[in-house]
């Protein structure tokens, strides 16, 4: 199978080690949209290109991952890739995800190409959980928790305020409400009850650590309805104490059947790596990309769409001997 | 989605109580080997049938569910209805599967019917995140615990032992173990070092409970592997403390990526009733099985080849706007 990254940030590097992992991918190139001379890739041999060499659809791939931004580039560049090559993208502007798969749709059909939008851990393997739950305990409600982790939204948010060098902020779950899902109380959570917000900021020379710390806390969407602790700390505290991107959360589905018989369904993630997680999630849809493109099929899919078989390089029969 | 059960013991039950709570559902008919007009069933109006009337082919069933046992009753039944209906079962003898899968899509596929087998929890929920982990994160070792919960095997076993009125074995995590498994650890764990047992043991008159005690703990398979716990007990505290059949447990995928980033993934179920639950996956699955036959589709399927998506009764645009 071979893989092309086009974006190498994490999410890029995330891929490119989960290639590195796989029995069955091969990297065949990275693509970036800055100058392919400056970039240097982690794996040997591999060449690294402009991402215009892409548009004339000639580049030797059997899946393109996007490893863009949800912002602004996957909205462009997934529809536009998928007119050329399978991609798969990780796109988690949940509002936006119905035209984003319409147009993926669109542009992967016409090509007779697959597009796999949405991959990754939420939305993706989270979403997956969702699914299974409320399809199988139809009397029931989810709760999603994220964290501990670090929300790079939100610490670029704190970034941009003045006064502010670099920021690391930490998403963390409120353990009680945690706990009252799983005893399945079925509470109703306000936003300030399900998740805390703990900022650890590097000032620049002579900025006022009050004024920054009200800024942060007093911040619409992103703070003020949350209970926010900010810290303060050096650059040396920065990069020995907080250079990891770790993740994680939980999924937990709690519902009812017969005569008030309980059920509590729980799926949780702790990673040491976000972007290295969800990069191996994306290389694992590539299979399935590739997989069902040979077999015919063409348009836009979500990880709902994928029989799980199709994830592994296994055969059914070794499948169904070893994991069923 | 016009369902029919075959076997009224306390999975049939299971799968009727889901066919309740189903917006798409109804129970069609109860097929029973025993005398029909012996058997109540608690659904109002729906007919209890021979099981002989189901051998013609004839009767009006989108789906018949077979709740029989894995041992004598599944291998006959499952291939044998297949050939007639779209089926699903729960057969959960691991070694058995690749033969059991062959016969049913043989008869599947000659009947144009659906066949899905080894449906539930485990097999079921529980192979499909250890086939997702896998996929994703190859470098990385999948654990299985079960309980705090009643197998009902073990319950069996212990039944037959002379001077033994009644017997409740409840099978338990390791809590040591499991939290080593999730610190990311991957011991090396015994079968004794993974769960203990626990029996809740009725005499007969003048059975002497020493001698039981021991018949039990050195039973091999069962419980000669074992820490092993006999609680004797009255029949009042059997029925007031253990009418129940709780049951759950939880698969813990531990892997690496890149320059050992430690992923945990943990899916973990906590049942009132295993049998509700169980019935409860079955008829998710169901919906898939009638599904792919509408389209064309046939032979045997597993867990592992069903798209999430088949498993609701909502749209593919309601689940990518209210579940992704």
């Amino acid at each position: 199978m071979k893989i092309g990254i086009l974006g190498y940030g994490n999410l890029g590097r995330g891929v490119e080690a989960a290639v590195k992992q796989s029995g069955d991918a091969a990297l065949a190139a990275v693509y970036t949209r800055r100058d392919p001379a400056a970039l240097t890739i982690r794996t040997e041999g591999v060449p690294v290109k402009s991402a215009a060499e892409l548009e004339k659809g000639s580049e030797d791939l059997d899946v393109l991952i996007l490893c863009g931004g949800s912002a602004t580039d996957l909205p462009e560049m997934t529809p536009k890739y998928a007119g050329l090559y399978n991609v798969i993208d990780s796109f988690d502007t949940h509002a936006r995800i119905p035209e984003h798969f319409a147009n993926v749709d669109a542009a992967a059909k016409k090509a007779g190409k697959v597009g796999i939008i949405s991959c990754g851990w939420d939305p993706g393997m989270f979403s997956l959980n969702r699914l299974y739950a409320k399809a199988i305990l139809p009397e029931g409600q989810d709760y999603t928790f994220w964290g501990r982790g670090v929300s790079q939204g939100h610490s670029d948010a704190v970034r941009r305020i003045s006064g502010v060098k670099d920021c690391r902020q930490y998403t963390i779950p409120v353990e009680e409400s945690v706990e009252k899902v799983r005893r399945g109380e079925n509470p109703e959570l306000t936003v300030r009850q399900k998740h805390t917000r703990e900022c650890f900021v590097v000032l620049e020379d002579g900025a006022d650590p009050a004024k920054v710390e009200e800024e942060i806390k007093t911040m619409p969407n992103y703070f003020s309805d949350y209970d926010t602790t900010v810290h303060f700390i050096s650059e040396e505290e920065m990069k020995r104490d907080h250079s990891g991107l770790p993740h994680g959360g939980s999924v937990i589905y709690t519902g009812t059947t017969g005569e008030g018989s309980r059920h509590v369904v729980e799926y949780s993630l702790k990673l040491d790596s976000n972007p290295e997680f969800t990069g191996a999630v994306l290389l694992a849809f590539a299979r399935a990309a590739l997989r069902l493109n040979q077999e015919g099929a063409s348009g836009a899919r979500t990880v709902f769409d994928i029989a799980p078989a199709y994830l592994s390089h296994l055969s059914g029969e070794e499948l169904r001997a070893h994991y069923l």
